[in-house]
């Protein structure tokens, strides 16, 4: 949680798009990258051309070089909003709810998106995290959702927490509010992988780039049916993604895929 | 399981409360801390006044020294029953009804509850660790739900720990009966902490104290919003979570918490 | 993925009986033990018969010594039916359901499985191993789900991956395609044990001998149990499971199993 109030002119999120991996860069290091009403709406915005864009095939999430990867809502901002006649009753309900959008966004997006996490990831910046596909953290990176300790419990946060992270691990976090480094973070299931700080870059690219390299049309089926299936029952979920694959199957691209594999040649994949 | 059958006049639970933490000691280490119908009417009846008692924040469940946490249920005071006219089937759905609704209580009781654990815990007693927020062992302490070995399949202590470990680990300790030691316990997510014996009182105490530093009601609103969205799907969640933190946003102890954040002065939260 | 066109004469799968335990092993290494028709049909008609059949009382799948468990669906035998006049839908359709069903079979059948993993288990051949109760694997073993790689995303073996690991090691796995080792794949909860490639026989037996010792119909009582309560609310999965061990109470193994426990005897089982 950050304490920003005024909005700076320069934006709050950097993007550049290279080889197919679009770069978000949570940019406001000064407002500890805090998720304020602009943050948000430029990251939704950013997802949102990214879903349509046939250029871009995986998303990374990280942010501008400094001690915290992002702290949460902004609580200034949020604090203005008590003088409001409602008590700002409104003004939560929308601020949260765009919240919770976002982070849907994340996971109904049909592109891969993978977090890399540099600093503290707190409170909904933790979420953020744990909202996206896959998670790569230098090892000073930490994490906690700290709401308990404000009298905000982290209740949106553990939504997305708690489906990465088993349930005493989650707990521990939400009731003591206390943070984890990142090695506790990877044996809990909330990131993939641990790397220097010098080398999250590389590595964040690395992957990027390996998962790029697929095809687009097939990560989109596999992202979709994934989040999908896992709230269904054993039965449904297979009913449900033995037709998802009959469809695969019956694609282009599958059809190239597996006759290049037969073939023993490098596959060449649909636009999208 | 245990093989009590007599009741000593003594309560089977110990209780004693300080600085706002209500410690529940099982208490009858001649009977392995059995879960017989006087040990769970004690345990219910303290935890369904400690609900309602604002004097008590945090209850810590532990058990007087000895080698065992708690051995599940009491076998011989159930096998007398198989002499009843309907050889037992009243008196078992009874019991196993009971020790259903206690372990539910737990999670349902608007504030944490943490396991201390120093032996061993076995069956209704693993379950008993599993259905706590959280759980601090010794190194000494083990765990396993041996029914199977009776021909009794730990079928309601299984619930709760299919809730805390994966499923591959759960069917290991129920299909063969085998012990796990804290070690490997922390490691599937049953407990959050070992320690070494000596200090077992002082860490649990310790967590505790933390956990009843913070605002009774973000507690309450936080621990029940944590079980029942994990019981959702993920936009159902999402909505309801939402809707659990505007309410939170604007309660007394959340403008006290976020006030004194942005002050840096410390909160006063309400009794309750 | 496999390639393999024909069907050698002799049988894809090895059963043998002895000691209660049916071990099937998978015996078509020259095709990489590809989950082909007739693969398929041998496990699945295997596993009917053994459901039935008293003698059995668990089962170990495991493979003929090679450098691969099982490496998923047999990619020619698929591919061949792109040539029927609706592209193989109707093949695919049928090819996929029974796979799944055969999944099932493993999960509901009322005895438990044992894989034994000694070298590289694929896609499906991933998802057998993800389906069996308990799987041991030897240091060299290894696990991915590539189909990502090839255009088919591996959409119904991660119904059982997603439901043995959590959410974003099972996503690095889909998105990747990559393999893991076998320390990876006990850290995510995919396996329960490890051992050296010269004691695998030994010490599956070992587990499966144990299991094989306790009541079967226990064994039955709370496999199925188990997989139910797993998809049920903790509300319902104790109401659930309080009438499933109230039953298992009343039934002569347990009855005899509590006896011999209290009287410090050995038990003796029904036949089932």
């Amino acid at each position: 949680m950050a304490d920003a109030a005024t909005t700076l002119p320069s934006s709050p999120l950097k993007s550049s798009l290279e080889s197919g991996i679009l770069r978000l860069t949570l940019n406001k290091p000064e407002r500890m990258n805090a998720l304020s009403e602009a943050m948000m709406a430029a990251l939704s915005s950013a997802l949102s051309k990214a879903t349509d864009d046939d250029a871009v095939r995986v998303i990374v999430i990280d942010a501008a070089p400094g001690k915290v990867f992002c702290a949460g809502h902004d609580l200034k901002e949020m604090t203005v909003h008590r003088a409001d006649r409602d008590r700002g009753r409104a003004y939560f309900q929308d601020i949260l709810g765009r919240c919770s959008a976002l982070m849907q966004q994340i996971v109904t997006l049909p592109k891969p998106v993978i977090a890399g996490v540099a600093g503290v990831a707190t409170a909904a910046g933790c979420q953020l995290v744990a909202s996206c596909d896959l998670a790569i953290a230098t090892d000073r990176a930490t994490f906690c959702t700290p709401g308990v300790n404000i009298g905000l419990f982290c209740s949106t946060p553990m939504v997305a927490l708690a489906r990465n992270v088993n349930r005493k691990q989650a707990m521990e976090m939400l009731l003591t509010g206390e943070s984890i480094d990142a090695s506790t973070a990877r044996e809990f299931g909330l990131i993939n992988r641990i790397v220097p700080s010098e080398y999250l870059d590389t590595v964040v690219m690395k992957y990027a780039e390996m998962i790029a390299s697929k095809s687009p049309l097939t990560l989109k089926i596999g992202k979709e049916a994934f989040y999908r299936q896992a709230e269904l029952s054993l039965e449904d979920a297979y009913r449900y993604c033995a037709d998802v694959m009959v469809e695969n199957m019956l694609a282009r691209d599958a059809e190239e895929g597996i006759g290049a594999f037969l073939e023993k040649r490098a596959p060449e994949w649909e636009g999208r």
